[in-house]
């Protein structure tokens, strides 16, 4: 089609205003080329150049590598009108042209394919070179560094041989830096790479430029099918008949005087995204230079110069009209962007020369700022704004962060389990903390690994280390839920728990000391750091706005606590997807009526437990209401296995027999029987429903009693969501179903109240989506559970995947880990499954997701592709949801 | 559509050798309508009756619970013709016509529905009946019994008030047996009934018997939709629509005097197939009396009396003539049903009757033995043959069986988890087992839960025993494997380790005493029980010629050793379906070496050892090659996690460390990094491969090297099919078949062999059912693991399950044990899915099961279904799977 619309174009000229391409063409030119050509055509000074098209490459490629037969006659067109607009001829002894020679396709793929600079040069041109420049010393550098990037790229000689060959000659003459290397020794380092290259591959060095240029133009064609080009486009998902362009542009230079210079610069503040021009420079200087660090680079504003306290003058001082200049491109180049832009630029001989605009990089405040600001200024549309910010970056404004300026002694680094920074006094024991913290004492929680049992000390810590467990680990996933800072699997971290101390980086920490976690990094840091707090500015609440005013998606939020529901409610959460009864079982003291429930000899005993519980949890439904007031909440009943609510180990068994008043043999006893090989798969979720169906008929009261009871005394509006976890079967479901119905109908017509209610199930087994149309006809509601779904689809426990899946992605076996994105191929396929046979028997039937993946931004963007209802996900990530469902939905938008 | 055809038929006469219906028309009449018609037809004395058609039942439930206006009439002329026939006159004060009425659906729903006999009797025709029984005490129980009968079942009176009227009555008169009641205290019980009814229901007891009779029809149709029968038809999967018949009949008499009697008779005898008559009757009784066993019932032929050594005299004895008559019938119906009979007859006042035929229940090997028969009698095809042996019952012909007529003192009764039966000393642990066996002892291994550390205890011992684990436990699988009898999960039997011996039923049993167990039961007993060693005559192996020579499916097995392929090809395996390569690491003294690799610090340490194993795994394929020589072995790459090689107890820690020269903190620190939450969800299979790709490389090795030497030195033909387990995904399959590939290329070459192998993976995990198209493109064969697809599809663990699927059973949840019997709704999708998949991308592709369920019948049926190239199960299922194959071809060809 392309090659129709252009008639057969196989090269673009770009130079002095006027191109022949521009930025819509970015298949044909490459991204980098259709850049140039916009640049060039909206009158920024462009060095002049062309682009040999990505259909040059795809045919090198169907003809064993030839060129096209008119491509020769085009490059040497496009060669003289470029030798026209830069005043310089290609191979001329006295005014040379040198040329670049880089790789370009349609996305960026970073260092992944070749580039030959300062090609022309060969022992006839640097005279012209020398005379231009005025240094020789430059020049022969220049010389000396083309001859061994094109021995390497074109002609395949390794780097080592230069190298060596340069080591030994500093050697031979007691030199230590390269700097110090003469013109004289520089012109001989030429003539040996040379003398290398024929060495080491048979072939002479081409002195002839337009040899040389063929050379290059081949070189980067193959470098497209370079073993690490070919990996990334597979790890990319690009495909490989997209082919690249090469760009064949004017080299300059900003290091050929004090008339030269070379700088980079942002249209505004990268770091805070205020509207101020921002950047530096270096005067006599190439690019390196000002990345490197050798050399203290400059302001190039006067505010930049006072906000850094710079002694160096700013380039409005040094070089005012330049700057003048330099501004007037910012703001055009912005403004034809509609974007904040990181460019790149180089003085040459008092001449500016923009060589590359990009969009910035930016922190998460500053995306904020600017998406914000550029609506107020008219620059873009609400719409835009909300699609230009990226989702997972929020989690950084939401927490609190590391002071950047602050010093740190990094003790080992483990997995980034749950954002944000805490300072605390270790603490090795859940009780330890609460204790500590309840004497206002800042502790971090260092275990092995949390469980259940720990949900009190993970509440009463500031942040969390366990030096076992994934990312989606007890600890990981609790924390997040919490808000809490958590690294997690810190394996370099080895706990000493009988002298209560931890070794890590060689430094033992005992219990009480001070350290510091940064949960967005993984760092584990010795002392305190100093942290900053989160501060959502109004630039925040107005984003959200219209992030709420385009998104489909309703977002929920997993939230066990008042306190938890709380928070999510100021995150914007629109009710509960997932309120797990199980970790209100550990509180306080009901954890003893619990475990007098599991170790009752018959049901009698269990109901004489139960009823301790009652309104205990009836207490914490009601909390939960008041806060979701007038939003849906979906309540699970218990899940996990008994045995996690009874001690494993002598002493905490002792205990409980001591309290309970039973004998240790017979606790003992009970443990052993409730043991199981594989909790995962056992006896847990609808199975203990199923054998103890008194456990469900007391939490079905509680949560009716307490929506009837608000409804009678508060005027609540308030539609509890029943939900079923573990259901494979729909005979299960129904066998449930009606006994949880017959505990509703009894408690509305014991309170006199008339409410509606749902009830439903998770959809977390691959049984239950392949019936999903059985359970549907049933059921008024599915969440899909996709964690569990996760690790019965893959058969993976995720407690126990960290030891191979760090391997598999290493090994490029995964791309992602299928607990944070949702395998869309594979698990994706069980939610479509069970949302089209949901659908299908019970087409008003609502579907939401509850586990992890319900925050995360590509699961989000293919549950709005299924239709799902709604997301759930823990509360501080709900703006994030909010966003990325926002975003989703104006991308569906923008295709129609 | 039968409406139309019988003209809107609803009465059908049967009587006098005559009769409306016959056998084909099941569906109108129910089967016992139809089969009365049929015996009526080809000339048996029936007791002449009409049966109202299975659609006045649909009418009368499509209207309200009434009856077609024209059904009275067409009753009424029935009636007259049954009284024509009969002899005798319903309601006649004289000579009165008694009936029965009975239900009669499609197929038996034994005691579902209601019956009504003695009809007809009322104060003025049990004169008659006086008169024409001659007994005035035989006359009114006979109306006793209707009344109270009637009472019940039509008017709706419980039992029991009836029954404390009896008992009051003979606790007034100082009675114990009902025998002992005289005609006087009858008639009086009569009328106390006749006032209960009253009392209870406020209706009078109908005294003319045409209400009697209406009354009776609309209860049968009534009992349809008793809660029993609605329970019963859901769990058989009949439709409500099918309705049931109503069966209306002379009633006739064997206890009018001692020219009565009635008895029961199989045409061949059911415990052994011999073609011989045998039977039993009573003088003077009713049918009840036969089987209640109070009194002794007599032979009827002289041969069954002196193989009883019975003093009574047969019935070829006492009634020739009558016994010539029965001779006449049985062998008609023999004939004519082409099936073993087992009917119940009366004789009344010198008649004989003929009151039900139908085919008669018996043992395998009767089943086994009556086929063979019948095909060398000309009675029955080979393929009908074939058809009619159930193949489960094929296990009893496999195993010892326990001598039925010897004494057995049960202790516990478990779970039947490997049939047979087995008698030994009792050991406790699997060393003990194998150095009492290496002494000549016959043991019995008792444990708790069986691990792979104990295989070569199960092998020494004669069976085994566990207190938990369910049918698809280690120990039960394993045992099925080898054919060794097995009872699992027997929770009544209390090990006590320590002191060596275990309680069970209040009996204590000590290390070395003698207990028996039957695999086949789940019975575990006290002392020496004789046992039968099994015979596969002549007949089983001419039987197994024409089940081979109808199925398609290929029956393979599941072997780990050359023993086990052994027994295999015995039973008639065509290769080996699964062949589980870490059953051998635990042989021996290779286990040393494994544990050696598991506990290297590195990659090198762990090549070191494997290289102690190579030689011994070589000589293992070696073995089981030539046990299976011509045939395909598959064999699976090492599956489980490392950790199942490592000792978990102190002491079991404290012997490694010793033999392998490393401290006893190592091999905990080994233990402990190893361990795993969900280890069915860990770090096995082919994440194995991948994280240790040498193990795999020794393996493949083995395997090749085992085949090259073979075909080498042997003149062999052998593929073997490389199985790589646990796949997920087809990153994951390509990764280890480019290794296991470049293995088997070095091998050959270095052999100077080439041999053709295949390379395939299992597909036992959800998501690689779900992209069975993308790894179909890489694999050659697919091998559906169900065992493990039936654990993550419904997300259960077989180890764990037992405590709960018991009580879905118990509740009906379920309907079949899934890990015995694939779940085809479920995980059937999954292979279904993955088998269609596969073929799309790969038509070639081979196809297979190799779970518990390649044994099972109604899975075999599923699998023909799906069209899979092979099943495999293990040794002693492989002729079992073979029947079922063939039957399924069978009903395949003959649905065509």
């Amino acid at each position: 089609m392309d090659t129709q619309h252009h008639g057969h174009k196989l090269v673009f000229f770009f130079g002095d205003g006027r191109a022949e391409g521009d930025a819509s063409m970015k298949d044909l030119l490459g991204g980098k080329g259709a850049n140039l050509a916009e640049m060039t055509n909206i009158g920024v000074p462009v060095p002049a150049g062309f682009t040999i098209s990505t259909e040059v490459c795809t045919e090198y490629y169907a003809n064993e590598k030839t060129f096209p037969t008119n491509l020769s006659w085009r490059v040497d067109a496009a060669l003289g009108q470029v030798e026209k607009v830069m005043n310089a001829n290609f191979g001329d002894v006295d005014n040379p042209l040198l040329l670049s020679v880089r790789s370009g396709a349609r996305a960026s793929m970073p260092g992944m394919m070749d580039t030959v600079l300062n090609l022309g040069l060969n022992d006839e041109t640097i005279v012209g070179l020398i005379k231009k420049s005025g240094d020789e010393r430059f020049a022969y550098d220049s010389y000396r560094r083309f001859v061994q990037m094109y021995g390497n790229v074109v002609m395949g000689v390794e780097h080592h041989a230069f190298e060596a060959c340069l080591s030994e000659k500093k050697k031979e003459l007691g030199l230590t830096n390269d700097t110090e290397i003469t013109a004289a020794v520089l012109k001989e380092l030429v003539a040996d790479f040379k003398a290398i290259i024929k060495k080491e591959t048979g072939n002479t060095f081409p002195e002839v430029p337009k040899d040389q240029l063929w050379g290059a133009i081949a070189a980067v064609f193959d470098s497209w099918m370079k073993d690490s080009a070919i990996t990334y486009r597979r790890l990319h998902g690009f495909p490989e008949d997209w082919g690249t362009a090469v760009n064949v542009q004017s080299m300059v230079f900003g290091n050929m005087g004090d008339d030269c210079a070379t700088g980079v610069c942002f249209t505004r503040d990268p770091a805070t995204g205020q509207n101020r021009f921002y950047g530096e420079y270096l005067i006599n200087a190439q690019g390196e230079d000002v990345v490197a660090g050798i050399r203290t680079p400059q302001q190039i504003t006067l505010e930049g110069k006072k906000a850094m306290n710079s002694d160096l003058p700013a380039m409005a001082e040094t070089m005012p009209g330049l700057y003048g200049e330099l501004v007037r491109i910012y703001k055009r180049l912005e403004k034809h962007y509609r974007e904040m832009q990181d460019m790149e630029f180089t003085i040459q001989q008092g001449k500016l020369w923009i060589l590359q605009t990009r969009t910035g990089k930016r922190t998460a405040r500053a995306a904020l700022k600017i998406a914000v600001d550029m609506v107020g200024e008219g620059l873009v549309s609400k719409e835009e704004a909300v699609s230009r910010v990226d989702p997972s970056s929020l989690d950084q404004l939401l927490h609190p962060t590391l002071d950047p300026d602050a010093d740190k002694q990094v003790l080992a680094v483990g997995l980034a389990a749950s954002p944000g920074a805490a300072t605390g006094k270790v603490v090795f024991t859940a009780n330890d903390a609460e204790s500590e913290a309840n004497k206002g004492e800042a502790v971090v929680l260092v275990r092995e690994e949390t469980s259940p049992e720990d949900i009190h000390g993970m509440h009463a810590a500031k942040g969390i280390i366990t030096s076992t467990g994934g990312t989606t680990s007890h600890a990981a996933v609790v924390a997040r839920g919490m808000g809490r800072p958590c690294v997690s699997g810190c394996g370099a971290l080895v706990i000493d728990s009988e002298s209560g101390s931890f070794t890590a980086g060689g430094v033992t920490v005992k219990r009480g000391e001070w350290i510091t976690l940064d949960g967005a990094t993984g760092e584990v840091m010795l002392g305190k750091v100093p942290t900053r707090e989160p501060s959502l500015t109004g630039d925040f609440a107005a984003f959200m706005t219209w992030v709420d005013e385009v998104r489909r998606l309703r977002v929920r939020t997993n939230a066990d606590t008042p306190n938890d529901a709380r928070v999510a409610r100021k995150f914007g959460a629109e009710g509960i997807g997932l309120c797990r009864t199980e970790h209100m079982f550990f509180e306080g003291d009901r954890i003893i009526a619990v475990r007098e429930m599991i170790l009752a000899e018959n049901e009698k005993g269990r109901r004489k437990a139960l009823a301790k519980i009652l309104p205990m949890q009836r207490s914490d439904f009601e909390g939960i209401f008041r806060e979701m007031k007038g939003f849906p909440v979906t309540i699970r009943l218990l899940d996990p296995p008994l045995h996690e609510f009874i001690p494993h180990d002598e002493q905490g068994q002792k205990e409980v027999a001591k309290v309970l008043k039973k004998s240790i043999a017979s606790v003992k006893a009970r443990v052993d029987a409730l043991h199981e090989f594989n909790p995962m798969l056992g006896h847990r979720g609808c199975r203990l429903g199923v054998t103890y169906p008194e456990i469900y008929e007391m939490q079905v009261r509680a949560i009716m009693e307490a929506a009837c009871g608000l409804v009678k005394k508060e005027g609540f509006s308030i539609t509890p969501e029943i939900m079923i976890p573990l259901v494979s079967n729909v005979t299960e479901f129904s066998f449930l179903k009606e006994r949880c119905e017959a505990v509703c109908q009894k408690v509305m017509s014991e309170s006199g109240i008339a409410i509606s209610y749902m009830i439903g199930t998770m959809i977390e087994l691959p049984r239950a989506a392949l019936t999903a149309d059985a359970i549907a006809q049933e059921a008024e509601f599915f969440s899909f559970g996709t964690n569990d779904l996760t690790q019965t689809t893959m058969g993976i426990s995720r407690d126990d995947a960290g030891r191979f899946l760090t391997e598999y992605a290493e090994k490029k076996l995964i791309s992602k880990d299928p607990f944070v994105s949702i395998d869309q191929e594979g698990v994706g396929q069980l939610v479509v499954m069970g949302a089209d046979k949901g659908r299908q028997t019970n087409p008003d039937i609502k579907l939401g997701v509850c586990g992890e993946h319900g925050g995360d931004p590509d699961s989000i963007a293919f549950f709005e592709k299924v239709g799902l209802d709604y997301i759930s996900c823990s509360p501080y990530r709900v703006p994030i949801a909010r966003l990325a469902a926002a975003q989703v939905a104006l991308s569906k938008k923008n295709q129609k």
